[in-house]
C-alpha cells in the first residue's frame, strides 16, 4: 500500500510527548500553511489558529484540560478556534479579498456577496456557530493528515474545558471560540500508546459501492 | 515550500469533471483505507460511505443536487454518511473490536465503554448527531488532503437535499444520514475554475502566536 496510507498507520494520538524536543520554525511553517489553505464553504474561513509557545499560558490551559500533560509537554500547542457568528462584515470583507486576489470588478463579487449574506441569514445564531465549528473540523482532519505525512505527532482533542480556553486567551471579545486542540511535536519514547494495535472497523462495515 | 503545500495548491473544488476519465481500482483503494483511518472521537467512527458507481442513481442523486453535474460527471460518488445517534450497541461494539484487535480481555474494555455511555448519555439525540456529523468533517479534511497528494480532483459539496439523499439511498432505516458528499475524478481540461487564483486570507489574519 502506498507512502500515504503508511503515514496514516504510522500516526496515533500522542499522549506523552518528548518534552525536550522541538519542532523546527519550517515545520511550523507547513503545518500554518496548511491550516491557511484549508478548504470551507464558499471559501468564508471562520476560523482562527492560535499557536501558544508561552509555559506560563500553556500551564493555565493545561488546567484547563483536566490536567492533561500534552498540553505543556508538546512541542506547540494550536489552538483552533471557530467564529461565533457569520457577520455581514465577514462577508464583504471575503468579497473584498476574492476581488483583489482575483483582480475582478468588486461589481461581480458583490453579488456574490448578497447570496452569501441570504444564505448566512436563513440560519440563526447558533446555526451559525455549529457550522463554523464544523468547518473547523475539516481542518483537523487536513491538519493531521498533514502531521502524519510530516512525521510530526499529534493529538486531537476536544476534551478540554473551552469556557476557560476563551477566557484565557480574551477569545470572547473577538468573536470567536475555542473549539478544538491539538498539541503537536515528537511522541515520547515510552509512551506505551504508540504500541497499541490502531484500532478500525473493517471496510466492510463502514464502506458501500452501489 | 514542501510538496505537501504544492498539492494543497493545486487542488481546487472541481465544478466540471472529465467524464471520460476514471479513477484506478488502486486510487479508489487507497481513498477508502484513508478515510477507514480516519481519527475520530473515542475512536468511535460513527460514520458509513457509500461510494456510488451507478448511473441511474447518480442521475436521481444529481436531481437532489440542484442539477449539479459533478455529481453525475465525476469518476465516482463518494457520499459521507454519520450516524443519526450513538446507541450502547455502537459502544460495546466498538469495545469489542477493541479487545479483539489489542488482544485484551473484555473486562478491561467494558469498564471503558461504561465511561463512554455515560459520556454519550449526556448529550441529547441533537447533540449526538451533530457530534457524530463534525466527526465526518474531519474524515473530509482527511480525504480531501490525500486526494491531493494523489492529484485527484474533489469538490467538497454541502449543498445537497439531505432529506432526499436518505430517501434513494434507504439511509433512514440504517440510522444514518448523508452529510457530505464528495465526487473525485479529473477535471474536465476546460474546467474554468481551475484557473482562478486560490482566494484565502494571508497567514497575518488568522493566525496569532503567543
Amino acid at each position: 500500500m502506498k507512502e500515504i496510507i503508511e503515514a496514516l498507520n504510522w500516526r496515533y494520538a500522542t499522549k506523552r510527548f518528548d518534552p525536550s524536543r522541538k519542532l523546527s520554525n519550517e515545520q511550523i511553517e507547513i503545518l500554518k500553511e496548511s491550516l491557511r489553505l484549508t478548504p470551507s464553504s464558499y471559501g468564508l474561513q471562520p476560523l482562527y489558529f492560535i499557536v501558544v509557545e508561552d509555559e506560563s499560558l500553556r500551564e493555565q490551559l493545561m488546567e484547563a484540560s483536566y490536567g492533561q500533560r500534552q498540553v505543556l509537554e508538546a512541542s506547540h500547542l494550536f489552538v483552533f478556534c471557530s467564529h461565533t457568528n457569520i457577520s455581514h462584515d465577514h462577508i464583504d470583507e471575503h468579497a473584498n479579498n476574492t476581488a483583489q486576489i482575483r483582480k475582478i470588478e468588486k461589481e461581480a463579487t458583490n453579488k456574490y456577496a448578497d447570496f452569501l449574506k441570504r444564505e448566512v441569514n436563513s440560519m440563526d445564531q447558533n446555526e451559525q456557530k455549529t457550522w463554523n465549528e464544523k468547518q473547523c473540523y475539516i481542518a483537523l482532519g487536513q491538519f493531521l493528515t498533514v502531521c502524519a505525512i510530516q512525521q510530526i505527532d499529534a493529538i486531537p482533542m476536544e476534551g478540554f474545558d473551552s469556557a476557560k480556553y476563551d477566557d484565557i486567551l480574551n477569545l470572547n471579545e473577538r468573536g470567536i471560540h475555542a473549539t478544538l486542540v491539538c498539541p503537536v511535536g515528537y511522541r515520547h519514547p515510552e509512551d506505551r500508546h504508540q504500541f497499541n494495535a490502531k484500532v478500525r472497523k473493517i471496510q466492510d462495515m463502514i464502506f458501500e459501492t452501489i
